[in-house]
Formats: structure tokens, C-alpha cells, sequence
């Protein structure tokens, strides 16, 4: 299996705690970096997951509140500091588009590479980029100002070589692309060996859903069917649920029941409210809904 | 002695590294707070100085570039989101008017508190604050855009009351504030005790000056002539003198020749550049120049 983990920055909400960072999390699909969201200290974090800066090839934003972005200038000096001469794309709702344009002008000029800024329609759920190895889609989320989640589909890979078959009709190595790319084999006695003997299925494609800052949306069952691990915030605790509807977040339970209506696969919690000192109660009453389900805290590290 | 500690946030320069943040220091005088710059990531280690947000009343930023003030934003939401209602008065060359305007506009709307911008013109020596037990005096620094220190000196204090001589005379309570106004007193018996008999001269006017981000500045001799404490940038030893030219900073060597034409007390050093692992390089050179000198690290409280 291609590498595809998860590796949480900072899970906290906005108020800043010892125990959590704001939002940020690295998305390592076959060593192409994603950034989800990129709170404040990011960068100074950043060196913990052990990944390449340069590796960073986009950035997603959910939404233009500070918790979620404000360690982005930070991060696109320090890379040209650093003597990045790669593009960077960042995107995110329109909203935010000011914002980067302000940090170019105003504090990274005349570095080494481009930043451009690329505006996503929260309100659509819709393939917003791809690559030959994935997708990434927008998530509409319901919060105070438009914010979109993402979700990170693999495209499908090719068939597995089976190398007994191979051995056994001598097939050359280069023919092996074209047995991968789906053809059939003619030995030179002329009998055709059907693709299908000689490979066995692609992996399954696996997929990740980045659902930050949100009340519970009910599309997110048909949108996220069957991901294999889910992020949803978990602000608050049901004995805080009007707080939740006050500010649009989600309670621990109403995200199990996003996760449970979409059948994923994991459901990871974050986004905490800075008043629980332990989580575990945010953790028992999601579990209450939907069993597989764990916190996310920094540092943390999820294979898919 | 009233109060007046100089707390290191942090002192590295550009580069994050796994020892220093980015530039905020905070003095504490007389338990109002100063802040002297505000890297990325000052909110989070703020609460390490064990200090109280709210009593942060003026921030005094010197240039406009991110190291010094990326910070700035999520410290300002954050006194919002904690209830704040004092307005803050944020300090510094024009150059950084439009990023706090920004940041309010776009971050921080509808807070409970007012941020008000003071434009200091970065190319005169000039006072630029005062209030009853302070005077904060800017310094023009040489760097590679309008950047300027920050001179903040106490203003003399009343004479000491002595309370052997009160007592001798039968000197009543309600009359002490005169005594300590400047006033005679005259006894029942139509005796003049003169002031100077029945008081100490007060204490000795203290001060802090705060060099970040220069090329060593001739004047500093004169507008800093006597401070008690100096905080002078010293991104490069002398093996990187041509980095120190070239990108307009100091060696650790001129910022003690500095320190030295001053006659300071203490040379604090600060601002080191992410190459060196130890430090203790720059320290040896600087004092070779100048003995009285010591390395800032983050967590340093130096009382003045």
C-alpha cells in the first residue's frame, strides 16, 4: 500500500491552551504534502512530523477565521527563506483571498517562488483539484461565514503483476506496462492469456474527510459514503449543546452521527473547546453513537 | 523598588528553530505590561510568563517584517475572544499601519475592545509615550526597511519618607503627601523643619533600551548613555561579518562596542540567527569588548 497518513498539527479551537495548537494537519498521500488548514505555530510544529517543507505542494483553508489561518504567513516566509522555488497553491473561500494577496504584498516579496491563490466555492460540493493520483473535493460546511471541508479521494491504481503467472509464460519485462494498463498476452504460440489471469485487482481506493468548523450537515452522508477515516470538530459536549447551535460547531455526538450516517470507516474528533481539560467525555459520548471513534490530539500520526 | 522586569518571550531571528521563537519581550513596569514585538506563536508561550493578558496596555512593534509581527494577530483575537474591553494602543512605523487595519478589519470585528495604531516616525529620537511613571522614547535603527528601538525609562519618583524623623516631630499622617511633594514642615511651636531633613532622595530613575534588528548605530552612545539594560540584536559572530553587512545586522562584537560607548549596566544579546546550535560563540566575542553581557533565552526574566 502507497502511503497515505494523517498527521495532526494542532486540534485545538481558538483560545489557545498548553495541551492544543489551532487547527492544522499535514495529509502525506505518496509523499505529496497536503495542509489542512494552517493555524498559528504551524510552522514552529511543523518539525515534529519528521516531513520535508519543500513537499508541500498545496494548502487548504476552510474558512477565513483566525484559529485556521494565521499561521500561514509564517510558514510561506519561512519557506522562502528556506529557498523554495516551487509554486504553492493555496485554497480556500474567496474570503480569504485578501488576506493572502495582503501577506505577498506586504511581507513576501521578492521571493523565490509563487504563491497562487485559487477560490473555492464553499457552497458547491465539487471536484475542486486533481492530480494523477487524487482527488480533492469541497465539503459545504454550515458555519458564521462561508467554510468548506475537503475530502481527499485517491484516484483508482493500476492492477497488481501476478509474478507466478509471469514467470510461468516468460512474459518480458517490457511488456509488463502494458499488462498493467489492462491488455491481454499472445504467447509466441499464439494463444492469448487474459489480463485477467495474469494480474490480480488495483487497491481500493481509500479517501479522507477534513470536516472543520461546522454544525452537522446532513449531505455529509452522501458526500463522505463509506470514507475511510473522518475529522469532524468536536467543539463541545451535548451538556454544552447550545453553545454548538450558538456558534455552529458540532457536539461530539452530533459528529458521531454525521460519521455513522456516512458509514465511514474512523471517525477522529477534534477541534476542542478550550474548557474540557480532559476529552474523554467528548470521546464517550461519540463512542455512545458511533464505536469507532477516537481524538485526535498533536503529534498524532493515522494511516489510512 | 517598584517593579520592572523584562521578560524573553523569544529571541531568535527568521528561521524557526527548536530553541528560540521569533522576537516578544514583555516589560513589566510597575505591573503595566509592555509588549516589545510579537513573533509568531507569542500568544501560545505567553502564559509561561505567568502574566495577565489584560494588562497588556501598549504594544510597540519595530518594523514590518513577519518574525516581529505575525504574532500580532491571534494576540489581539484572542484578548477579544478572553472578554477584553481596555483599548490597546499598538505602536509603530507607518509602514505597519495597514497590517494592523487589516487584521482588524478582516479578524476582528466586533470585539469588545478598541486596537488603536500610533505612528512613530522611525527616523527621529523622540518621545512617543508618556504617562505618569514612564517615558518611552523611540530609537532609529539602520535595517533594510523604517525600523525603530524602543527607550523606556521611568520618571522620577517621589523622595522616601523618613519615618524616624516623622516620629520625632509628631509629624500627623495627612501631612506626609506634602512632605513628599517637596514641602517644609512647620512644628506647633513655629519651627521650620526643612524637606531635605525629613526625606531620602527617591529612588534612582531606571531604564531598558531595545535594539532589534540594526546596524550598530553611532547615536545609541548618546540616547542611551547610562541605561541600565540593553537589548542589542546579535544575529552573527564575527566569522559572518559580511551576513551582518549585507542583511544590516550586528555581530555579537558590535553589539558590545555599542553596549560599551553607552556606558549600560548589562548587555543583553538576542536575536540569534538559526545557525548557531550554541550560542556561547557570540557571548565570548561581545565580551571581549564589553564583560557585562549575557545571552537572552526564552523564559529569562531580568529585573532591572
Amino acid at each position: 500500500m502507497q502511503k497515505f497518513d494523517v498527521h495532526i498539527i494542532g486540534c485545538g479551537s481558538a483560545l489557545p491552551t498548553n495541551r492544543h495548537l489551532p487547527s492544522c494537519q499535514v495529509v502525506d498521500l505518496r509523499d505529496k504534502l497536503l495542509l489542512l488548514d494552517c493555524g498559528e505555530g504551524a510552522q514552529l510544529a511543523w518539525r515534529k512530523t519528521g516531513l520535508s517543507w519543500q513537499k508541500i505542494t498545496h494548502i487548504f483553508l476552510t474558512h477565513a477565521h483566525g484559529d485556521h489561518v494565521f499561521g500561514l504567513p509564517g510558514l510561506i516566509s519561512t519557506m522562502g527563506l528556506l529557498g523554495r522555488t516551487a509554486p504553492l497553491f493555496v485554497h480556500g473561500p474567496s474570503t480569504l483571498q485578501t488576506f493572502v494577496e495582503f501577506t505577498m504584498a506586504h511581507f513576501c516579496a521578492n521571493m523565490d517562488y509563487e504563491v497562487h491563490f485559487e477560490a473555492v466555492d464553499a457552497s458547491q460540493h465539487q471536484c475542486i483539484f486533481e492530480d494523477r493520483s487524487m482527488e480533492v473535493w469541497s465539503l459545504p460546511l454550515k458555519h458564521r461565514l462561508p467554510c468548506c471541508g475537503y475530502l481527499i479521494r485517491e484516484k483508482p491504481g493500476l492492477p497488481h503483476i501476478r509474478r507466478e503467472m509471469i514467470d510461468f509464460y516468460g512474459i518480458p519485462t517490457w511488456a509488463i506496462n502494458n499488462i498493467k494498463a489492462g491488455k491481454d498476452w499472445t504467447t509466441p504460440e499464439g494463444e492469448t492469456i487474459p489480463h485477467s489471469r495474469l494480474t490480480t485487482p488495483p487497491d481500493r481506493v481509500r479517501s479522507y474527510a477534513y470536516c472543520s468548523d461546522t454544525m452537522p450537515v446532513a449531505e455529509m452522508a452522501e458526500w463522505c459514503q463509506g470514507v475511510d477515516l473522518m475529522y469532524h470538530e468536536a467543539t463541545y459536549a451535548e451538556a454544552e449543546a447550545d453553545h454548538a447551535l450558538k456558534y455552529c460547531h458540532s457536539t461530539a455526538r452530533q459528529a458521531a452521527a454525521v460519521a455513522k450516517a456516512a458509514n465511514v470507516g474512523r471517525l477522529m474528533l477534534g477541534h476542542f473547546s478550550a474548557r474540557y481539560e480532559d476529552e474523554q467525555v467528548l470521546l464517550n459520548e461519540a463512542k455512545e453513537v458511533f464505536e469507532n471513534t477516537f481524538l485526535a490530539c498533536e503529534g498524532l500520526k493515522t494511516t489510512i
